[in-house]
């Protein structure tokens, strides 16, 4: 099965404390890496858990809120001093270009790689990745300033092979590949061997959502439905359910809610608020809610 | 004797390598606090070596390569989060107002402190801060982009009292002070104590200069003539100093040159290549030429 994983690079909400770091994450598809976000020490925190910055081809910036994206310039400067030379996708915030601009400018840097900026759109879903191995989405998020989510969902994936059946035959290797994408093999006989006999169905693909920042509010609900992983922030414990609504934040038990009425299999907490030394708390109101529900702990790879 | 000394948050150069971080320093004059740069991370390294953000006052930013400012945005909004009142000073390139204006607009933020911005003068010599415990002068170094050095002189200090003499001696208490100021006290017989004859002479004042980003070059040794600690980067070993030269960078042996030039005191090297793991090689290279070098580590005090 193809590696499909998420390393938290920081879980922690505005002012970092207690060792931790702000937003940022690296999703391992077959070892494409994605990162989201990218909170300001991420090129530190890539560093320390041995992740090459130059392997990552896309990242997606959620919104402008500085614990979010104030690690992008010093990623994308060090990317040019590294010698990088193939392309750079960013999405994010129309004014996020602006702002890369203005500092590349002063700082007289001309990145020696192509960056490609991709706006999101802050009011619609919409499809702004498409490849064979990985479909990427925003969605709208509630939050003070513009904000999206993304979902990643993994391509078709292949069937695989009834061994015991197929090692009973006499099929040439380069076929075996073939019927794994579902097509029938002939031998030179013009006996058929049907793919759909010799391979077990490709199990179902494998999706992974983000959630930071955001008020619960089922808005999102439907583009997150039924997603193998949930990321959802969760700044406060629920004894603070107000302050959550009035800053435009979730709650540990509100994230186990979400991750319940939408079908997810596993749900990742983050994004704790300063005032929380223990984490604790955050598993304990969330998993009466979500039994399946983890802390995000950086350095750590979580499965999708 | 006050306190005067400067710790190193950050003594790399670009590209934070080894578990080193970009520059910053936090200058430490009588429980004033005072900062020098604010590379990415900073305010987490302030976190970690127990030094409360919200006791500096002053921060000198000397360019616009990230590495030496891209953690003001997110060490200012940390302050404005945490509840900051006391007014806020930055000094630097007239451009970073602009840099940080865009940033805090697309936030969303509206700080609930005073944040007063100086822009410095990359083209002269200019005193930026005067009161009685600290002058600061900004004067133009030789980079790629605009740049500047900052000079810290202690203000005038007090002469010490001549304890021997003075004990036997029956002069009130709020006298002796006025003494240490070298004003002669004036017993109710009309007796006259002089001041200069009760004490020692007030010691010169300290002084520290901080030389990041730049070219070895005699343009600003007479603004840091003899200064007692002098930082002066040393972004390559002299093997390399053709190196040096086209990226206007400085090497260890002529720190150290300039060190021995100007009359400082003692030298601390900082702003190291990535290219260099162990960092030995600079204080072997610098010292035949200046023998009180020290290497800056980060999270260490530094007498000036």
């Amino acid at each position: 099965m193809l590696r499909f994983e998420v390393m938290i690079l920081g879980n922690s909400s505005a002012t970092p404390m207690y060792g931790r770091h702000p937003t940022s994450q690296v999703l391992n598809f077959n070892e494409q890496l994605y990162m989201i976000d990218c909170g300001e020490g991420t090129q530190m925190q890539l560093a320390r858990y041995g992740i090459k910055s130059n392997r990552i081809n896309h990242i997606f910036i959620s919104h402008l809120h500085g614990d979010h994206y104030l690690g992008l310039v010093g990623l994308l400067s060090s990317q040019h001093l590294m010698g990088r030379k193939s392309t750079l996708h960013v999405y994010g915030p129309a004014a996020l270009e602006e702002i890369l601009a203005i500092q590349f400018k002063h700082s007289a840097t001309v990145l020696q790689y192509p960056l490609v900026f991709h706006p999101t759109n802050p009011a619609e879903v919409e499809v702004i990745l498409d490849t064979p191995a990985m479909k990427v989405t925003s969605f709208p998020l509630q939050h003070r300033i513009d904000c999206t989510g993304f979902r990643f969902d993994e391509g078709r994936r292949s069937a695989t092979l009834n061994a015991t059946l197929v090692d009973q035959l006499d099929i040439p290797t380069p076929y075996l590949k073939l019927l794994k994408r579902g097509i029938d093999y002939v031998d030179p006989d013009g006996t058929v061997y049907l793919a759909s006999e010799l391979t077990y169905p490709a199990p179902p693909s494998r999706s992974y959502a983000f959630c930071s920042d955001t008020l619960m509010n089922e808005s999102y609900f439907e583009t997150i439905q039924g997603v193998d992983l949930l990321y959802h922030e969760s700044t406060f414990l629920h004894d603070m359910a107000d302050r959550a609504k009035e800053t435009l934040h979730s709650t540990g038990q509100e994230a186990a809610q979400v991750a319940s009425t939408v079908g997810a299999k596993k749900l990742l907490l983050g994004h704790f608020s300063a005032r929380y030394r223990d984490l604790q708390p955050f598993l304990d109101e969330s998993q009466p809610f979500f039994a399946n529900t983890l802390l995000s702990e950086e350095g750590k790879w979580f499965l999708v």
